[in-house]
């Protein structure tokens, strides 16, 4: 360690052994020594760690956060400002200097125990931001494409994900060997044209998950987003690029798509608007497909009023007439796929709606054999999924990461035979499901589990995409929108209720979502 | 504002008055009420206030920032956590959600004065990042291009100033105007394209001044970047988009071209290492010229050895066997443009490098009238200049802002007899600067200041401008290198030691300045 320069106010005198241990404290964080580290953070349930990523309460918590890190980035103490309080209790403010550039803040406050020795009780640490988050974001600009000179969307800005054609960009969709081969395109995506022409300009393309094969929010190749609303959790995917971005302010509007979840699950897990249009609602040209029978495309906001606005721009009028549901149904059964958390939230949702006079004619569905729509529907989307990758895949091995990778080397498994079966299947599961629903719209959790952790094993991750699959496919057979509206939370972690109105009823599902969320939600 | 929930350790009980004290603070900074502000905020010169801005040391400056910011993003608080250190301490650690999305944190020292009033001692603000600061990037990827596969510069980060052709990118050259006219490059200028093969990567467009033209670093389009070394303080130009981007630590490489100073002024005013080369050691295929008889390439780097391999990648090997200066001059005459601090700084620094050994041979020089040189300088860069901007600006009223709009509106005032007298002038100059320097290496400040604060009124910031152009034109005059080194600071502002080694002599300049720089500056 180099000398720092030490600042005190004029007229105090330097607390006895703080230097010292702050010299302590900065060589066990460069050796990443975590026995020194745990032991110079105060123990107990109310120690603070804060930094970008969000505030870690309690020392457990802090202790295990750094061993999950791998040490901290190398550094150099500048300067140290000491502000004694009392005795016990100083303030210490260091200006860093870290070796890849730019300067870091650390303020702590540091109190003496019992023993006499000092302890940080409370930490809050800055470091230099980085041109851009690579794990968000493929590439970005202010804007990279300004929008039209119309006013209805003038000022919201977009996350593209990385399966949309945007024009002199070429598509990467999440694969960087992909990426390395695809050319510019020469016109935007559809989805792209409609929200440029209302004004909107696209501040940046976005990560996915390898082709969108996924709800995990992981990529081996440019790691995994952050989720905006819970510390150290996984972002959800396959729209996650978008997600992360629109939870954290970098973008007003994220556009994705949702096959199996792909758009309703980053918006349960991180607190947003997340809309799975009508299958067909929003042509599909420009864009990358994973399986047709399902692709829908859609967006990520975080409030009702933008995503009404991002569907309006998007869909035609002709659309936007549907009546705003009125005819409600859940299913205990289904939602027995959701975890315990899960189910009690939803139910205190769906009570308070009803107490709101919001919920008027509910009724309770069973849709039969939840596992055989599961696989019903996974075996049709594996067969299309495989038919439109199969053979760059096989060109190209080695270009997926392990997870993806396998799903795709079971999709290649699918015979003819059983694609076939599969589609007859799915032609029933169609007219059965929605003989059960009656015309009515669907309540149900648009997630059985909050975010897992990002340190979550891949069964754990498999488990809770087993149980999300089941929730989520209803809208995929039926071809339904689907709306995940952030109005509940599981020990503070967000979840969304999800929304599965009728055909072309897209409009009228976020209006529905708009007042359940005025009625959840005390209004500011 | 809307209820925040309260965390207290358990046991502890919330300070008499403290959480009104936070809620006033709250409607105060929302309103902008800067009287209530700066009542809360503790008086003297050792309050603290930290962003990723840097840190504010004392309460007047404090209050000149607030009163320079036009008031602070609008937000909720989320969650208080309130640890009472004793009867008069308290840090509050708040949770904050700004309107535009993402979370904050706001860590505040509360202390009693003695009437009573709680008031904030220290305080470190987060806000949620952008996707991207637009005052220094155009545009951004993970990598924008990525390097080929060879070892020399292969963790290397290149921030291209945008004036320079990337294949597949359009030009904008700090004049939006501009760029929506520019068609996307088919190749990569020369100098992109050596740092490329050998394995740097760019990780994207950084801003400039309009055309270059001026060595200020504002620019009235994108806002002017932020000084990484002195808060508040302009970054110099004209590539200031390069040079925040290496002094924040979100690139290692700078590339970028100097005219009259536009690599030196920066490197001076952000403690960085710039060097302007050899006039025509890198070609200048592929980028905008601005006045090409003293338009030159190169480099900002936070060390000597990534400078000096991005001129070993970029320059003949032919270009790299000329020796280490080893005599020297420097001018009095020619100092006394510098501001007091600086010539002051730079006395010293001459002493102990003659102290050091470095400096055995070296002589005062005096290079006549400094001002005609300027003249010459001036008037040669500004009928280039308009000879080729003139005809796209006449086209394109409004297109600038006003400052470089006033100085091209000059330079369209050269004369044709203006024009040929100053070219025999800049060539007798040549030859009498090289005589009075009769082979010795120049050693000057590279500016005639530290950075001017951000608030500078125009008439200031050019008479920074005077006074380091007639230290920065004996390079341009005699088409010799230029670097500055940062070894030397005035109140803690850097400013850099220049040196002007022989013409094809850069590596050679870039050893001198590594030399220097270890005996002046304290090794790790």
């Amino acid at each position: 360690m180099t000398a720092f320069s030490v600042q005190l106010p004029d007229g105090a005198a330097e607390p006895e052994g703080l230097l010292d241990a702050v010299r302590d404290y900065e060589r066990a964080l460069m050796a990443n020594d975590l026995e020194a580290l745990d032991r110079l953070f105060a123990p107990g349930e109310s120690t603070l760690r804060g930094d970008a990523g969000g505030i870690l309460v309690g020392h457990a918590t802090i202790s295990a956060f750094r061993k999950g890190r791998g040490g901290a980035p190398r550094r150099e103490l500048m300067t140290v400002f000491v502000h004694p309080i009392d005795a016990d209790a100083a303030m210490v403010v260091a200006v860093t200097a870290p070796l890849t550039g730019g300067r870091g803040q650390q303020t702590q406050l540091w109190r003496r125990d019992a023993e006499g020795a000092w302890r940080v009780d409370v930490a809050h640490v800055s470091l230099p931001t980085p041109a851009v988050n690579g794990t968000i974001w493929r590439i970005v600009g202010t804007p990279l494409v300004r929008g039209r000179d119309t006013a209805e969307l003038a000022s919201q800005t977009v996350a593209v994900k990385d399966l949309f054609d945007v024009a002199g960009f070429a598509m990467g969709a999440g694969v960087p060997t992909f990426l390395a081969e695809s050319t510019p395109a020469t016109r935007n995506a559809d989805a792209v044209e409609a929200l440029l022409a209302t004004g909107a300009s696209i501040t940046g393309i976005a990560q996915t998950d390898e082709f969108a094969y996924s709800i995990a929010g992981r990529n081996p190749h440019y790691g995994t987003p952050p989720n905006g609303a819970v510390v150290g959790a996984l972002p959800g995917g396959s729209s996650s690029g978008p997600a992360s971005a629109v939870a954290l302010g970098q973008a007003s509007i994220g556009l994705g798509t949702d096959t199996g979840g792909s758009l309703r699950v980053p918006a349960s897990y991180q607190g947003l608007w997340g809309l799975r249009t009508t299958h067909g609602a929003v042509d599909a040209r420009g864009l990358l497909p994973l399986a047709p029978s399902f692709d829908t495309v859609g967006w990520l906001t975080r409030e009702a009023w933008t995503m009404r606005a991002a569907a309006t721009a998007s869909l035609d009028l002709a659309q936007q007439v549907l009546p705003v549901p009125a005819r409600y149904a859940l299913s205990a059964a289904l939602n027995a796929h959701a975890e315990a958390g899960v189910r009690d939230a939803f139910d205190d949702a769906v009570t308070r709606l009803c107490d709101a006079g919001l919920l008027d004619d509910v009724v309770d569905v069973d849709f039969g054999d939840i596992d055989a729509l599961v696989e019903t529907f996974r075996t049709v989307q594996a067969a299309e999924a495989w038919a439109v990758h199969g053979d760059w895949i096989t060109a190209h091995p080695g270009a997926l990461g392990a997870d993806i990778g396998a799903r795709f080397a079971w999709a290649s498994t699918i015979t003819t035979e059983a694609e076939a079966a599969a589609r007859v299947a799915l032609a029933a599961a169609r007219l059965d499901l929605e003989a059960v629903l009656d015309g009515r719209t669907l309540l149900l959790p648009a997630a059985s589990s909050v975010a897992p952790p990002t340190t979550a094993d891949a069964a754990a991750v498999e488990r809770t995409r087993a149980g999300t699959l089941r929730l989520t496919c209803i809208a995929g057979l039926t071809g339904r929108p689907g709306l995940s509206v952030p109005v509940m939370t599981v020990d503070g972690a967000p979840v969304g209720l999800c929304i599965v109105g009728p055909r072309f009823g897209d409009i009228g599902t976020i209006v529905a979502g708009a007042k359940f969320h005025t009625a959840l939600v005390q209004p500011a």
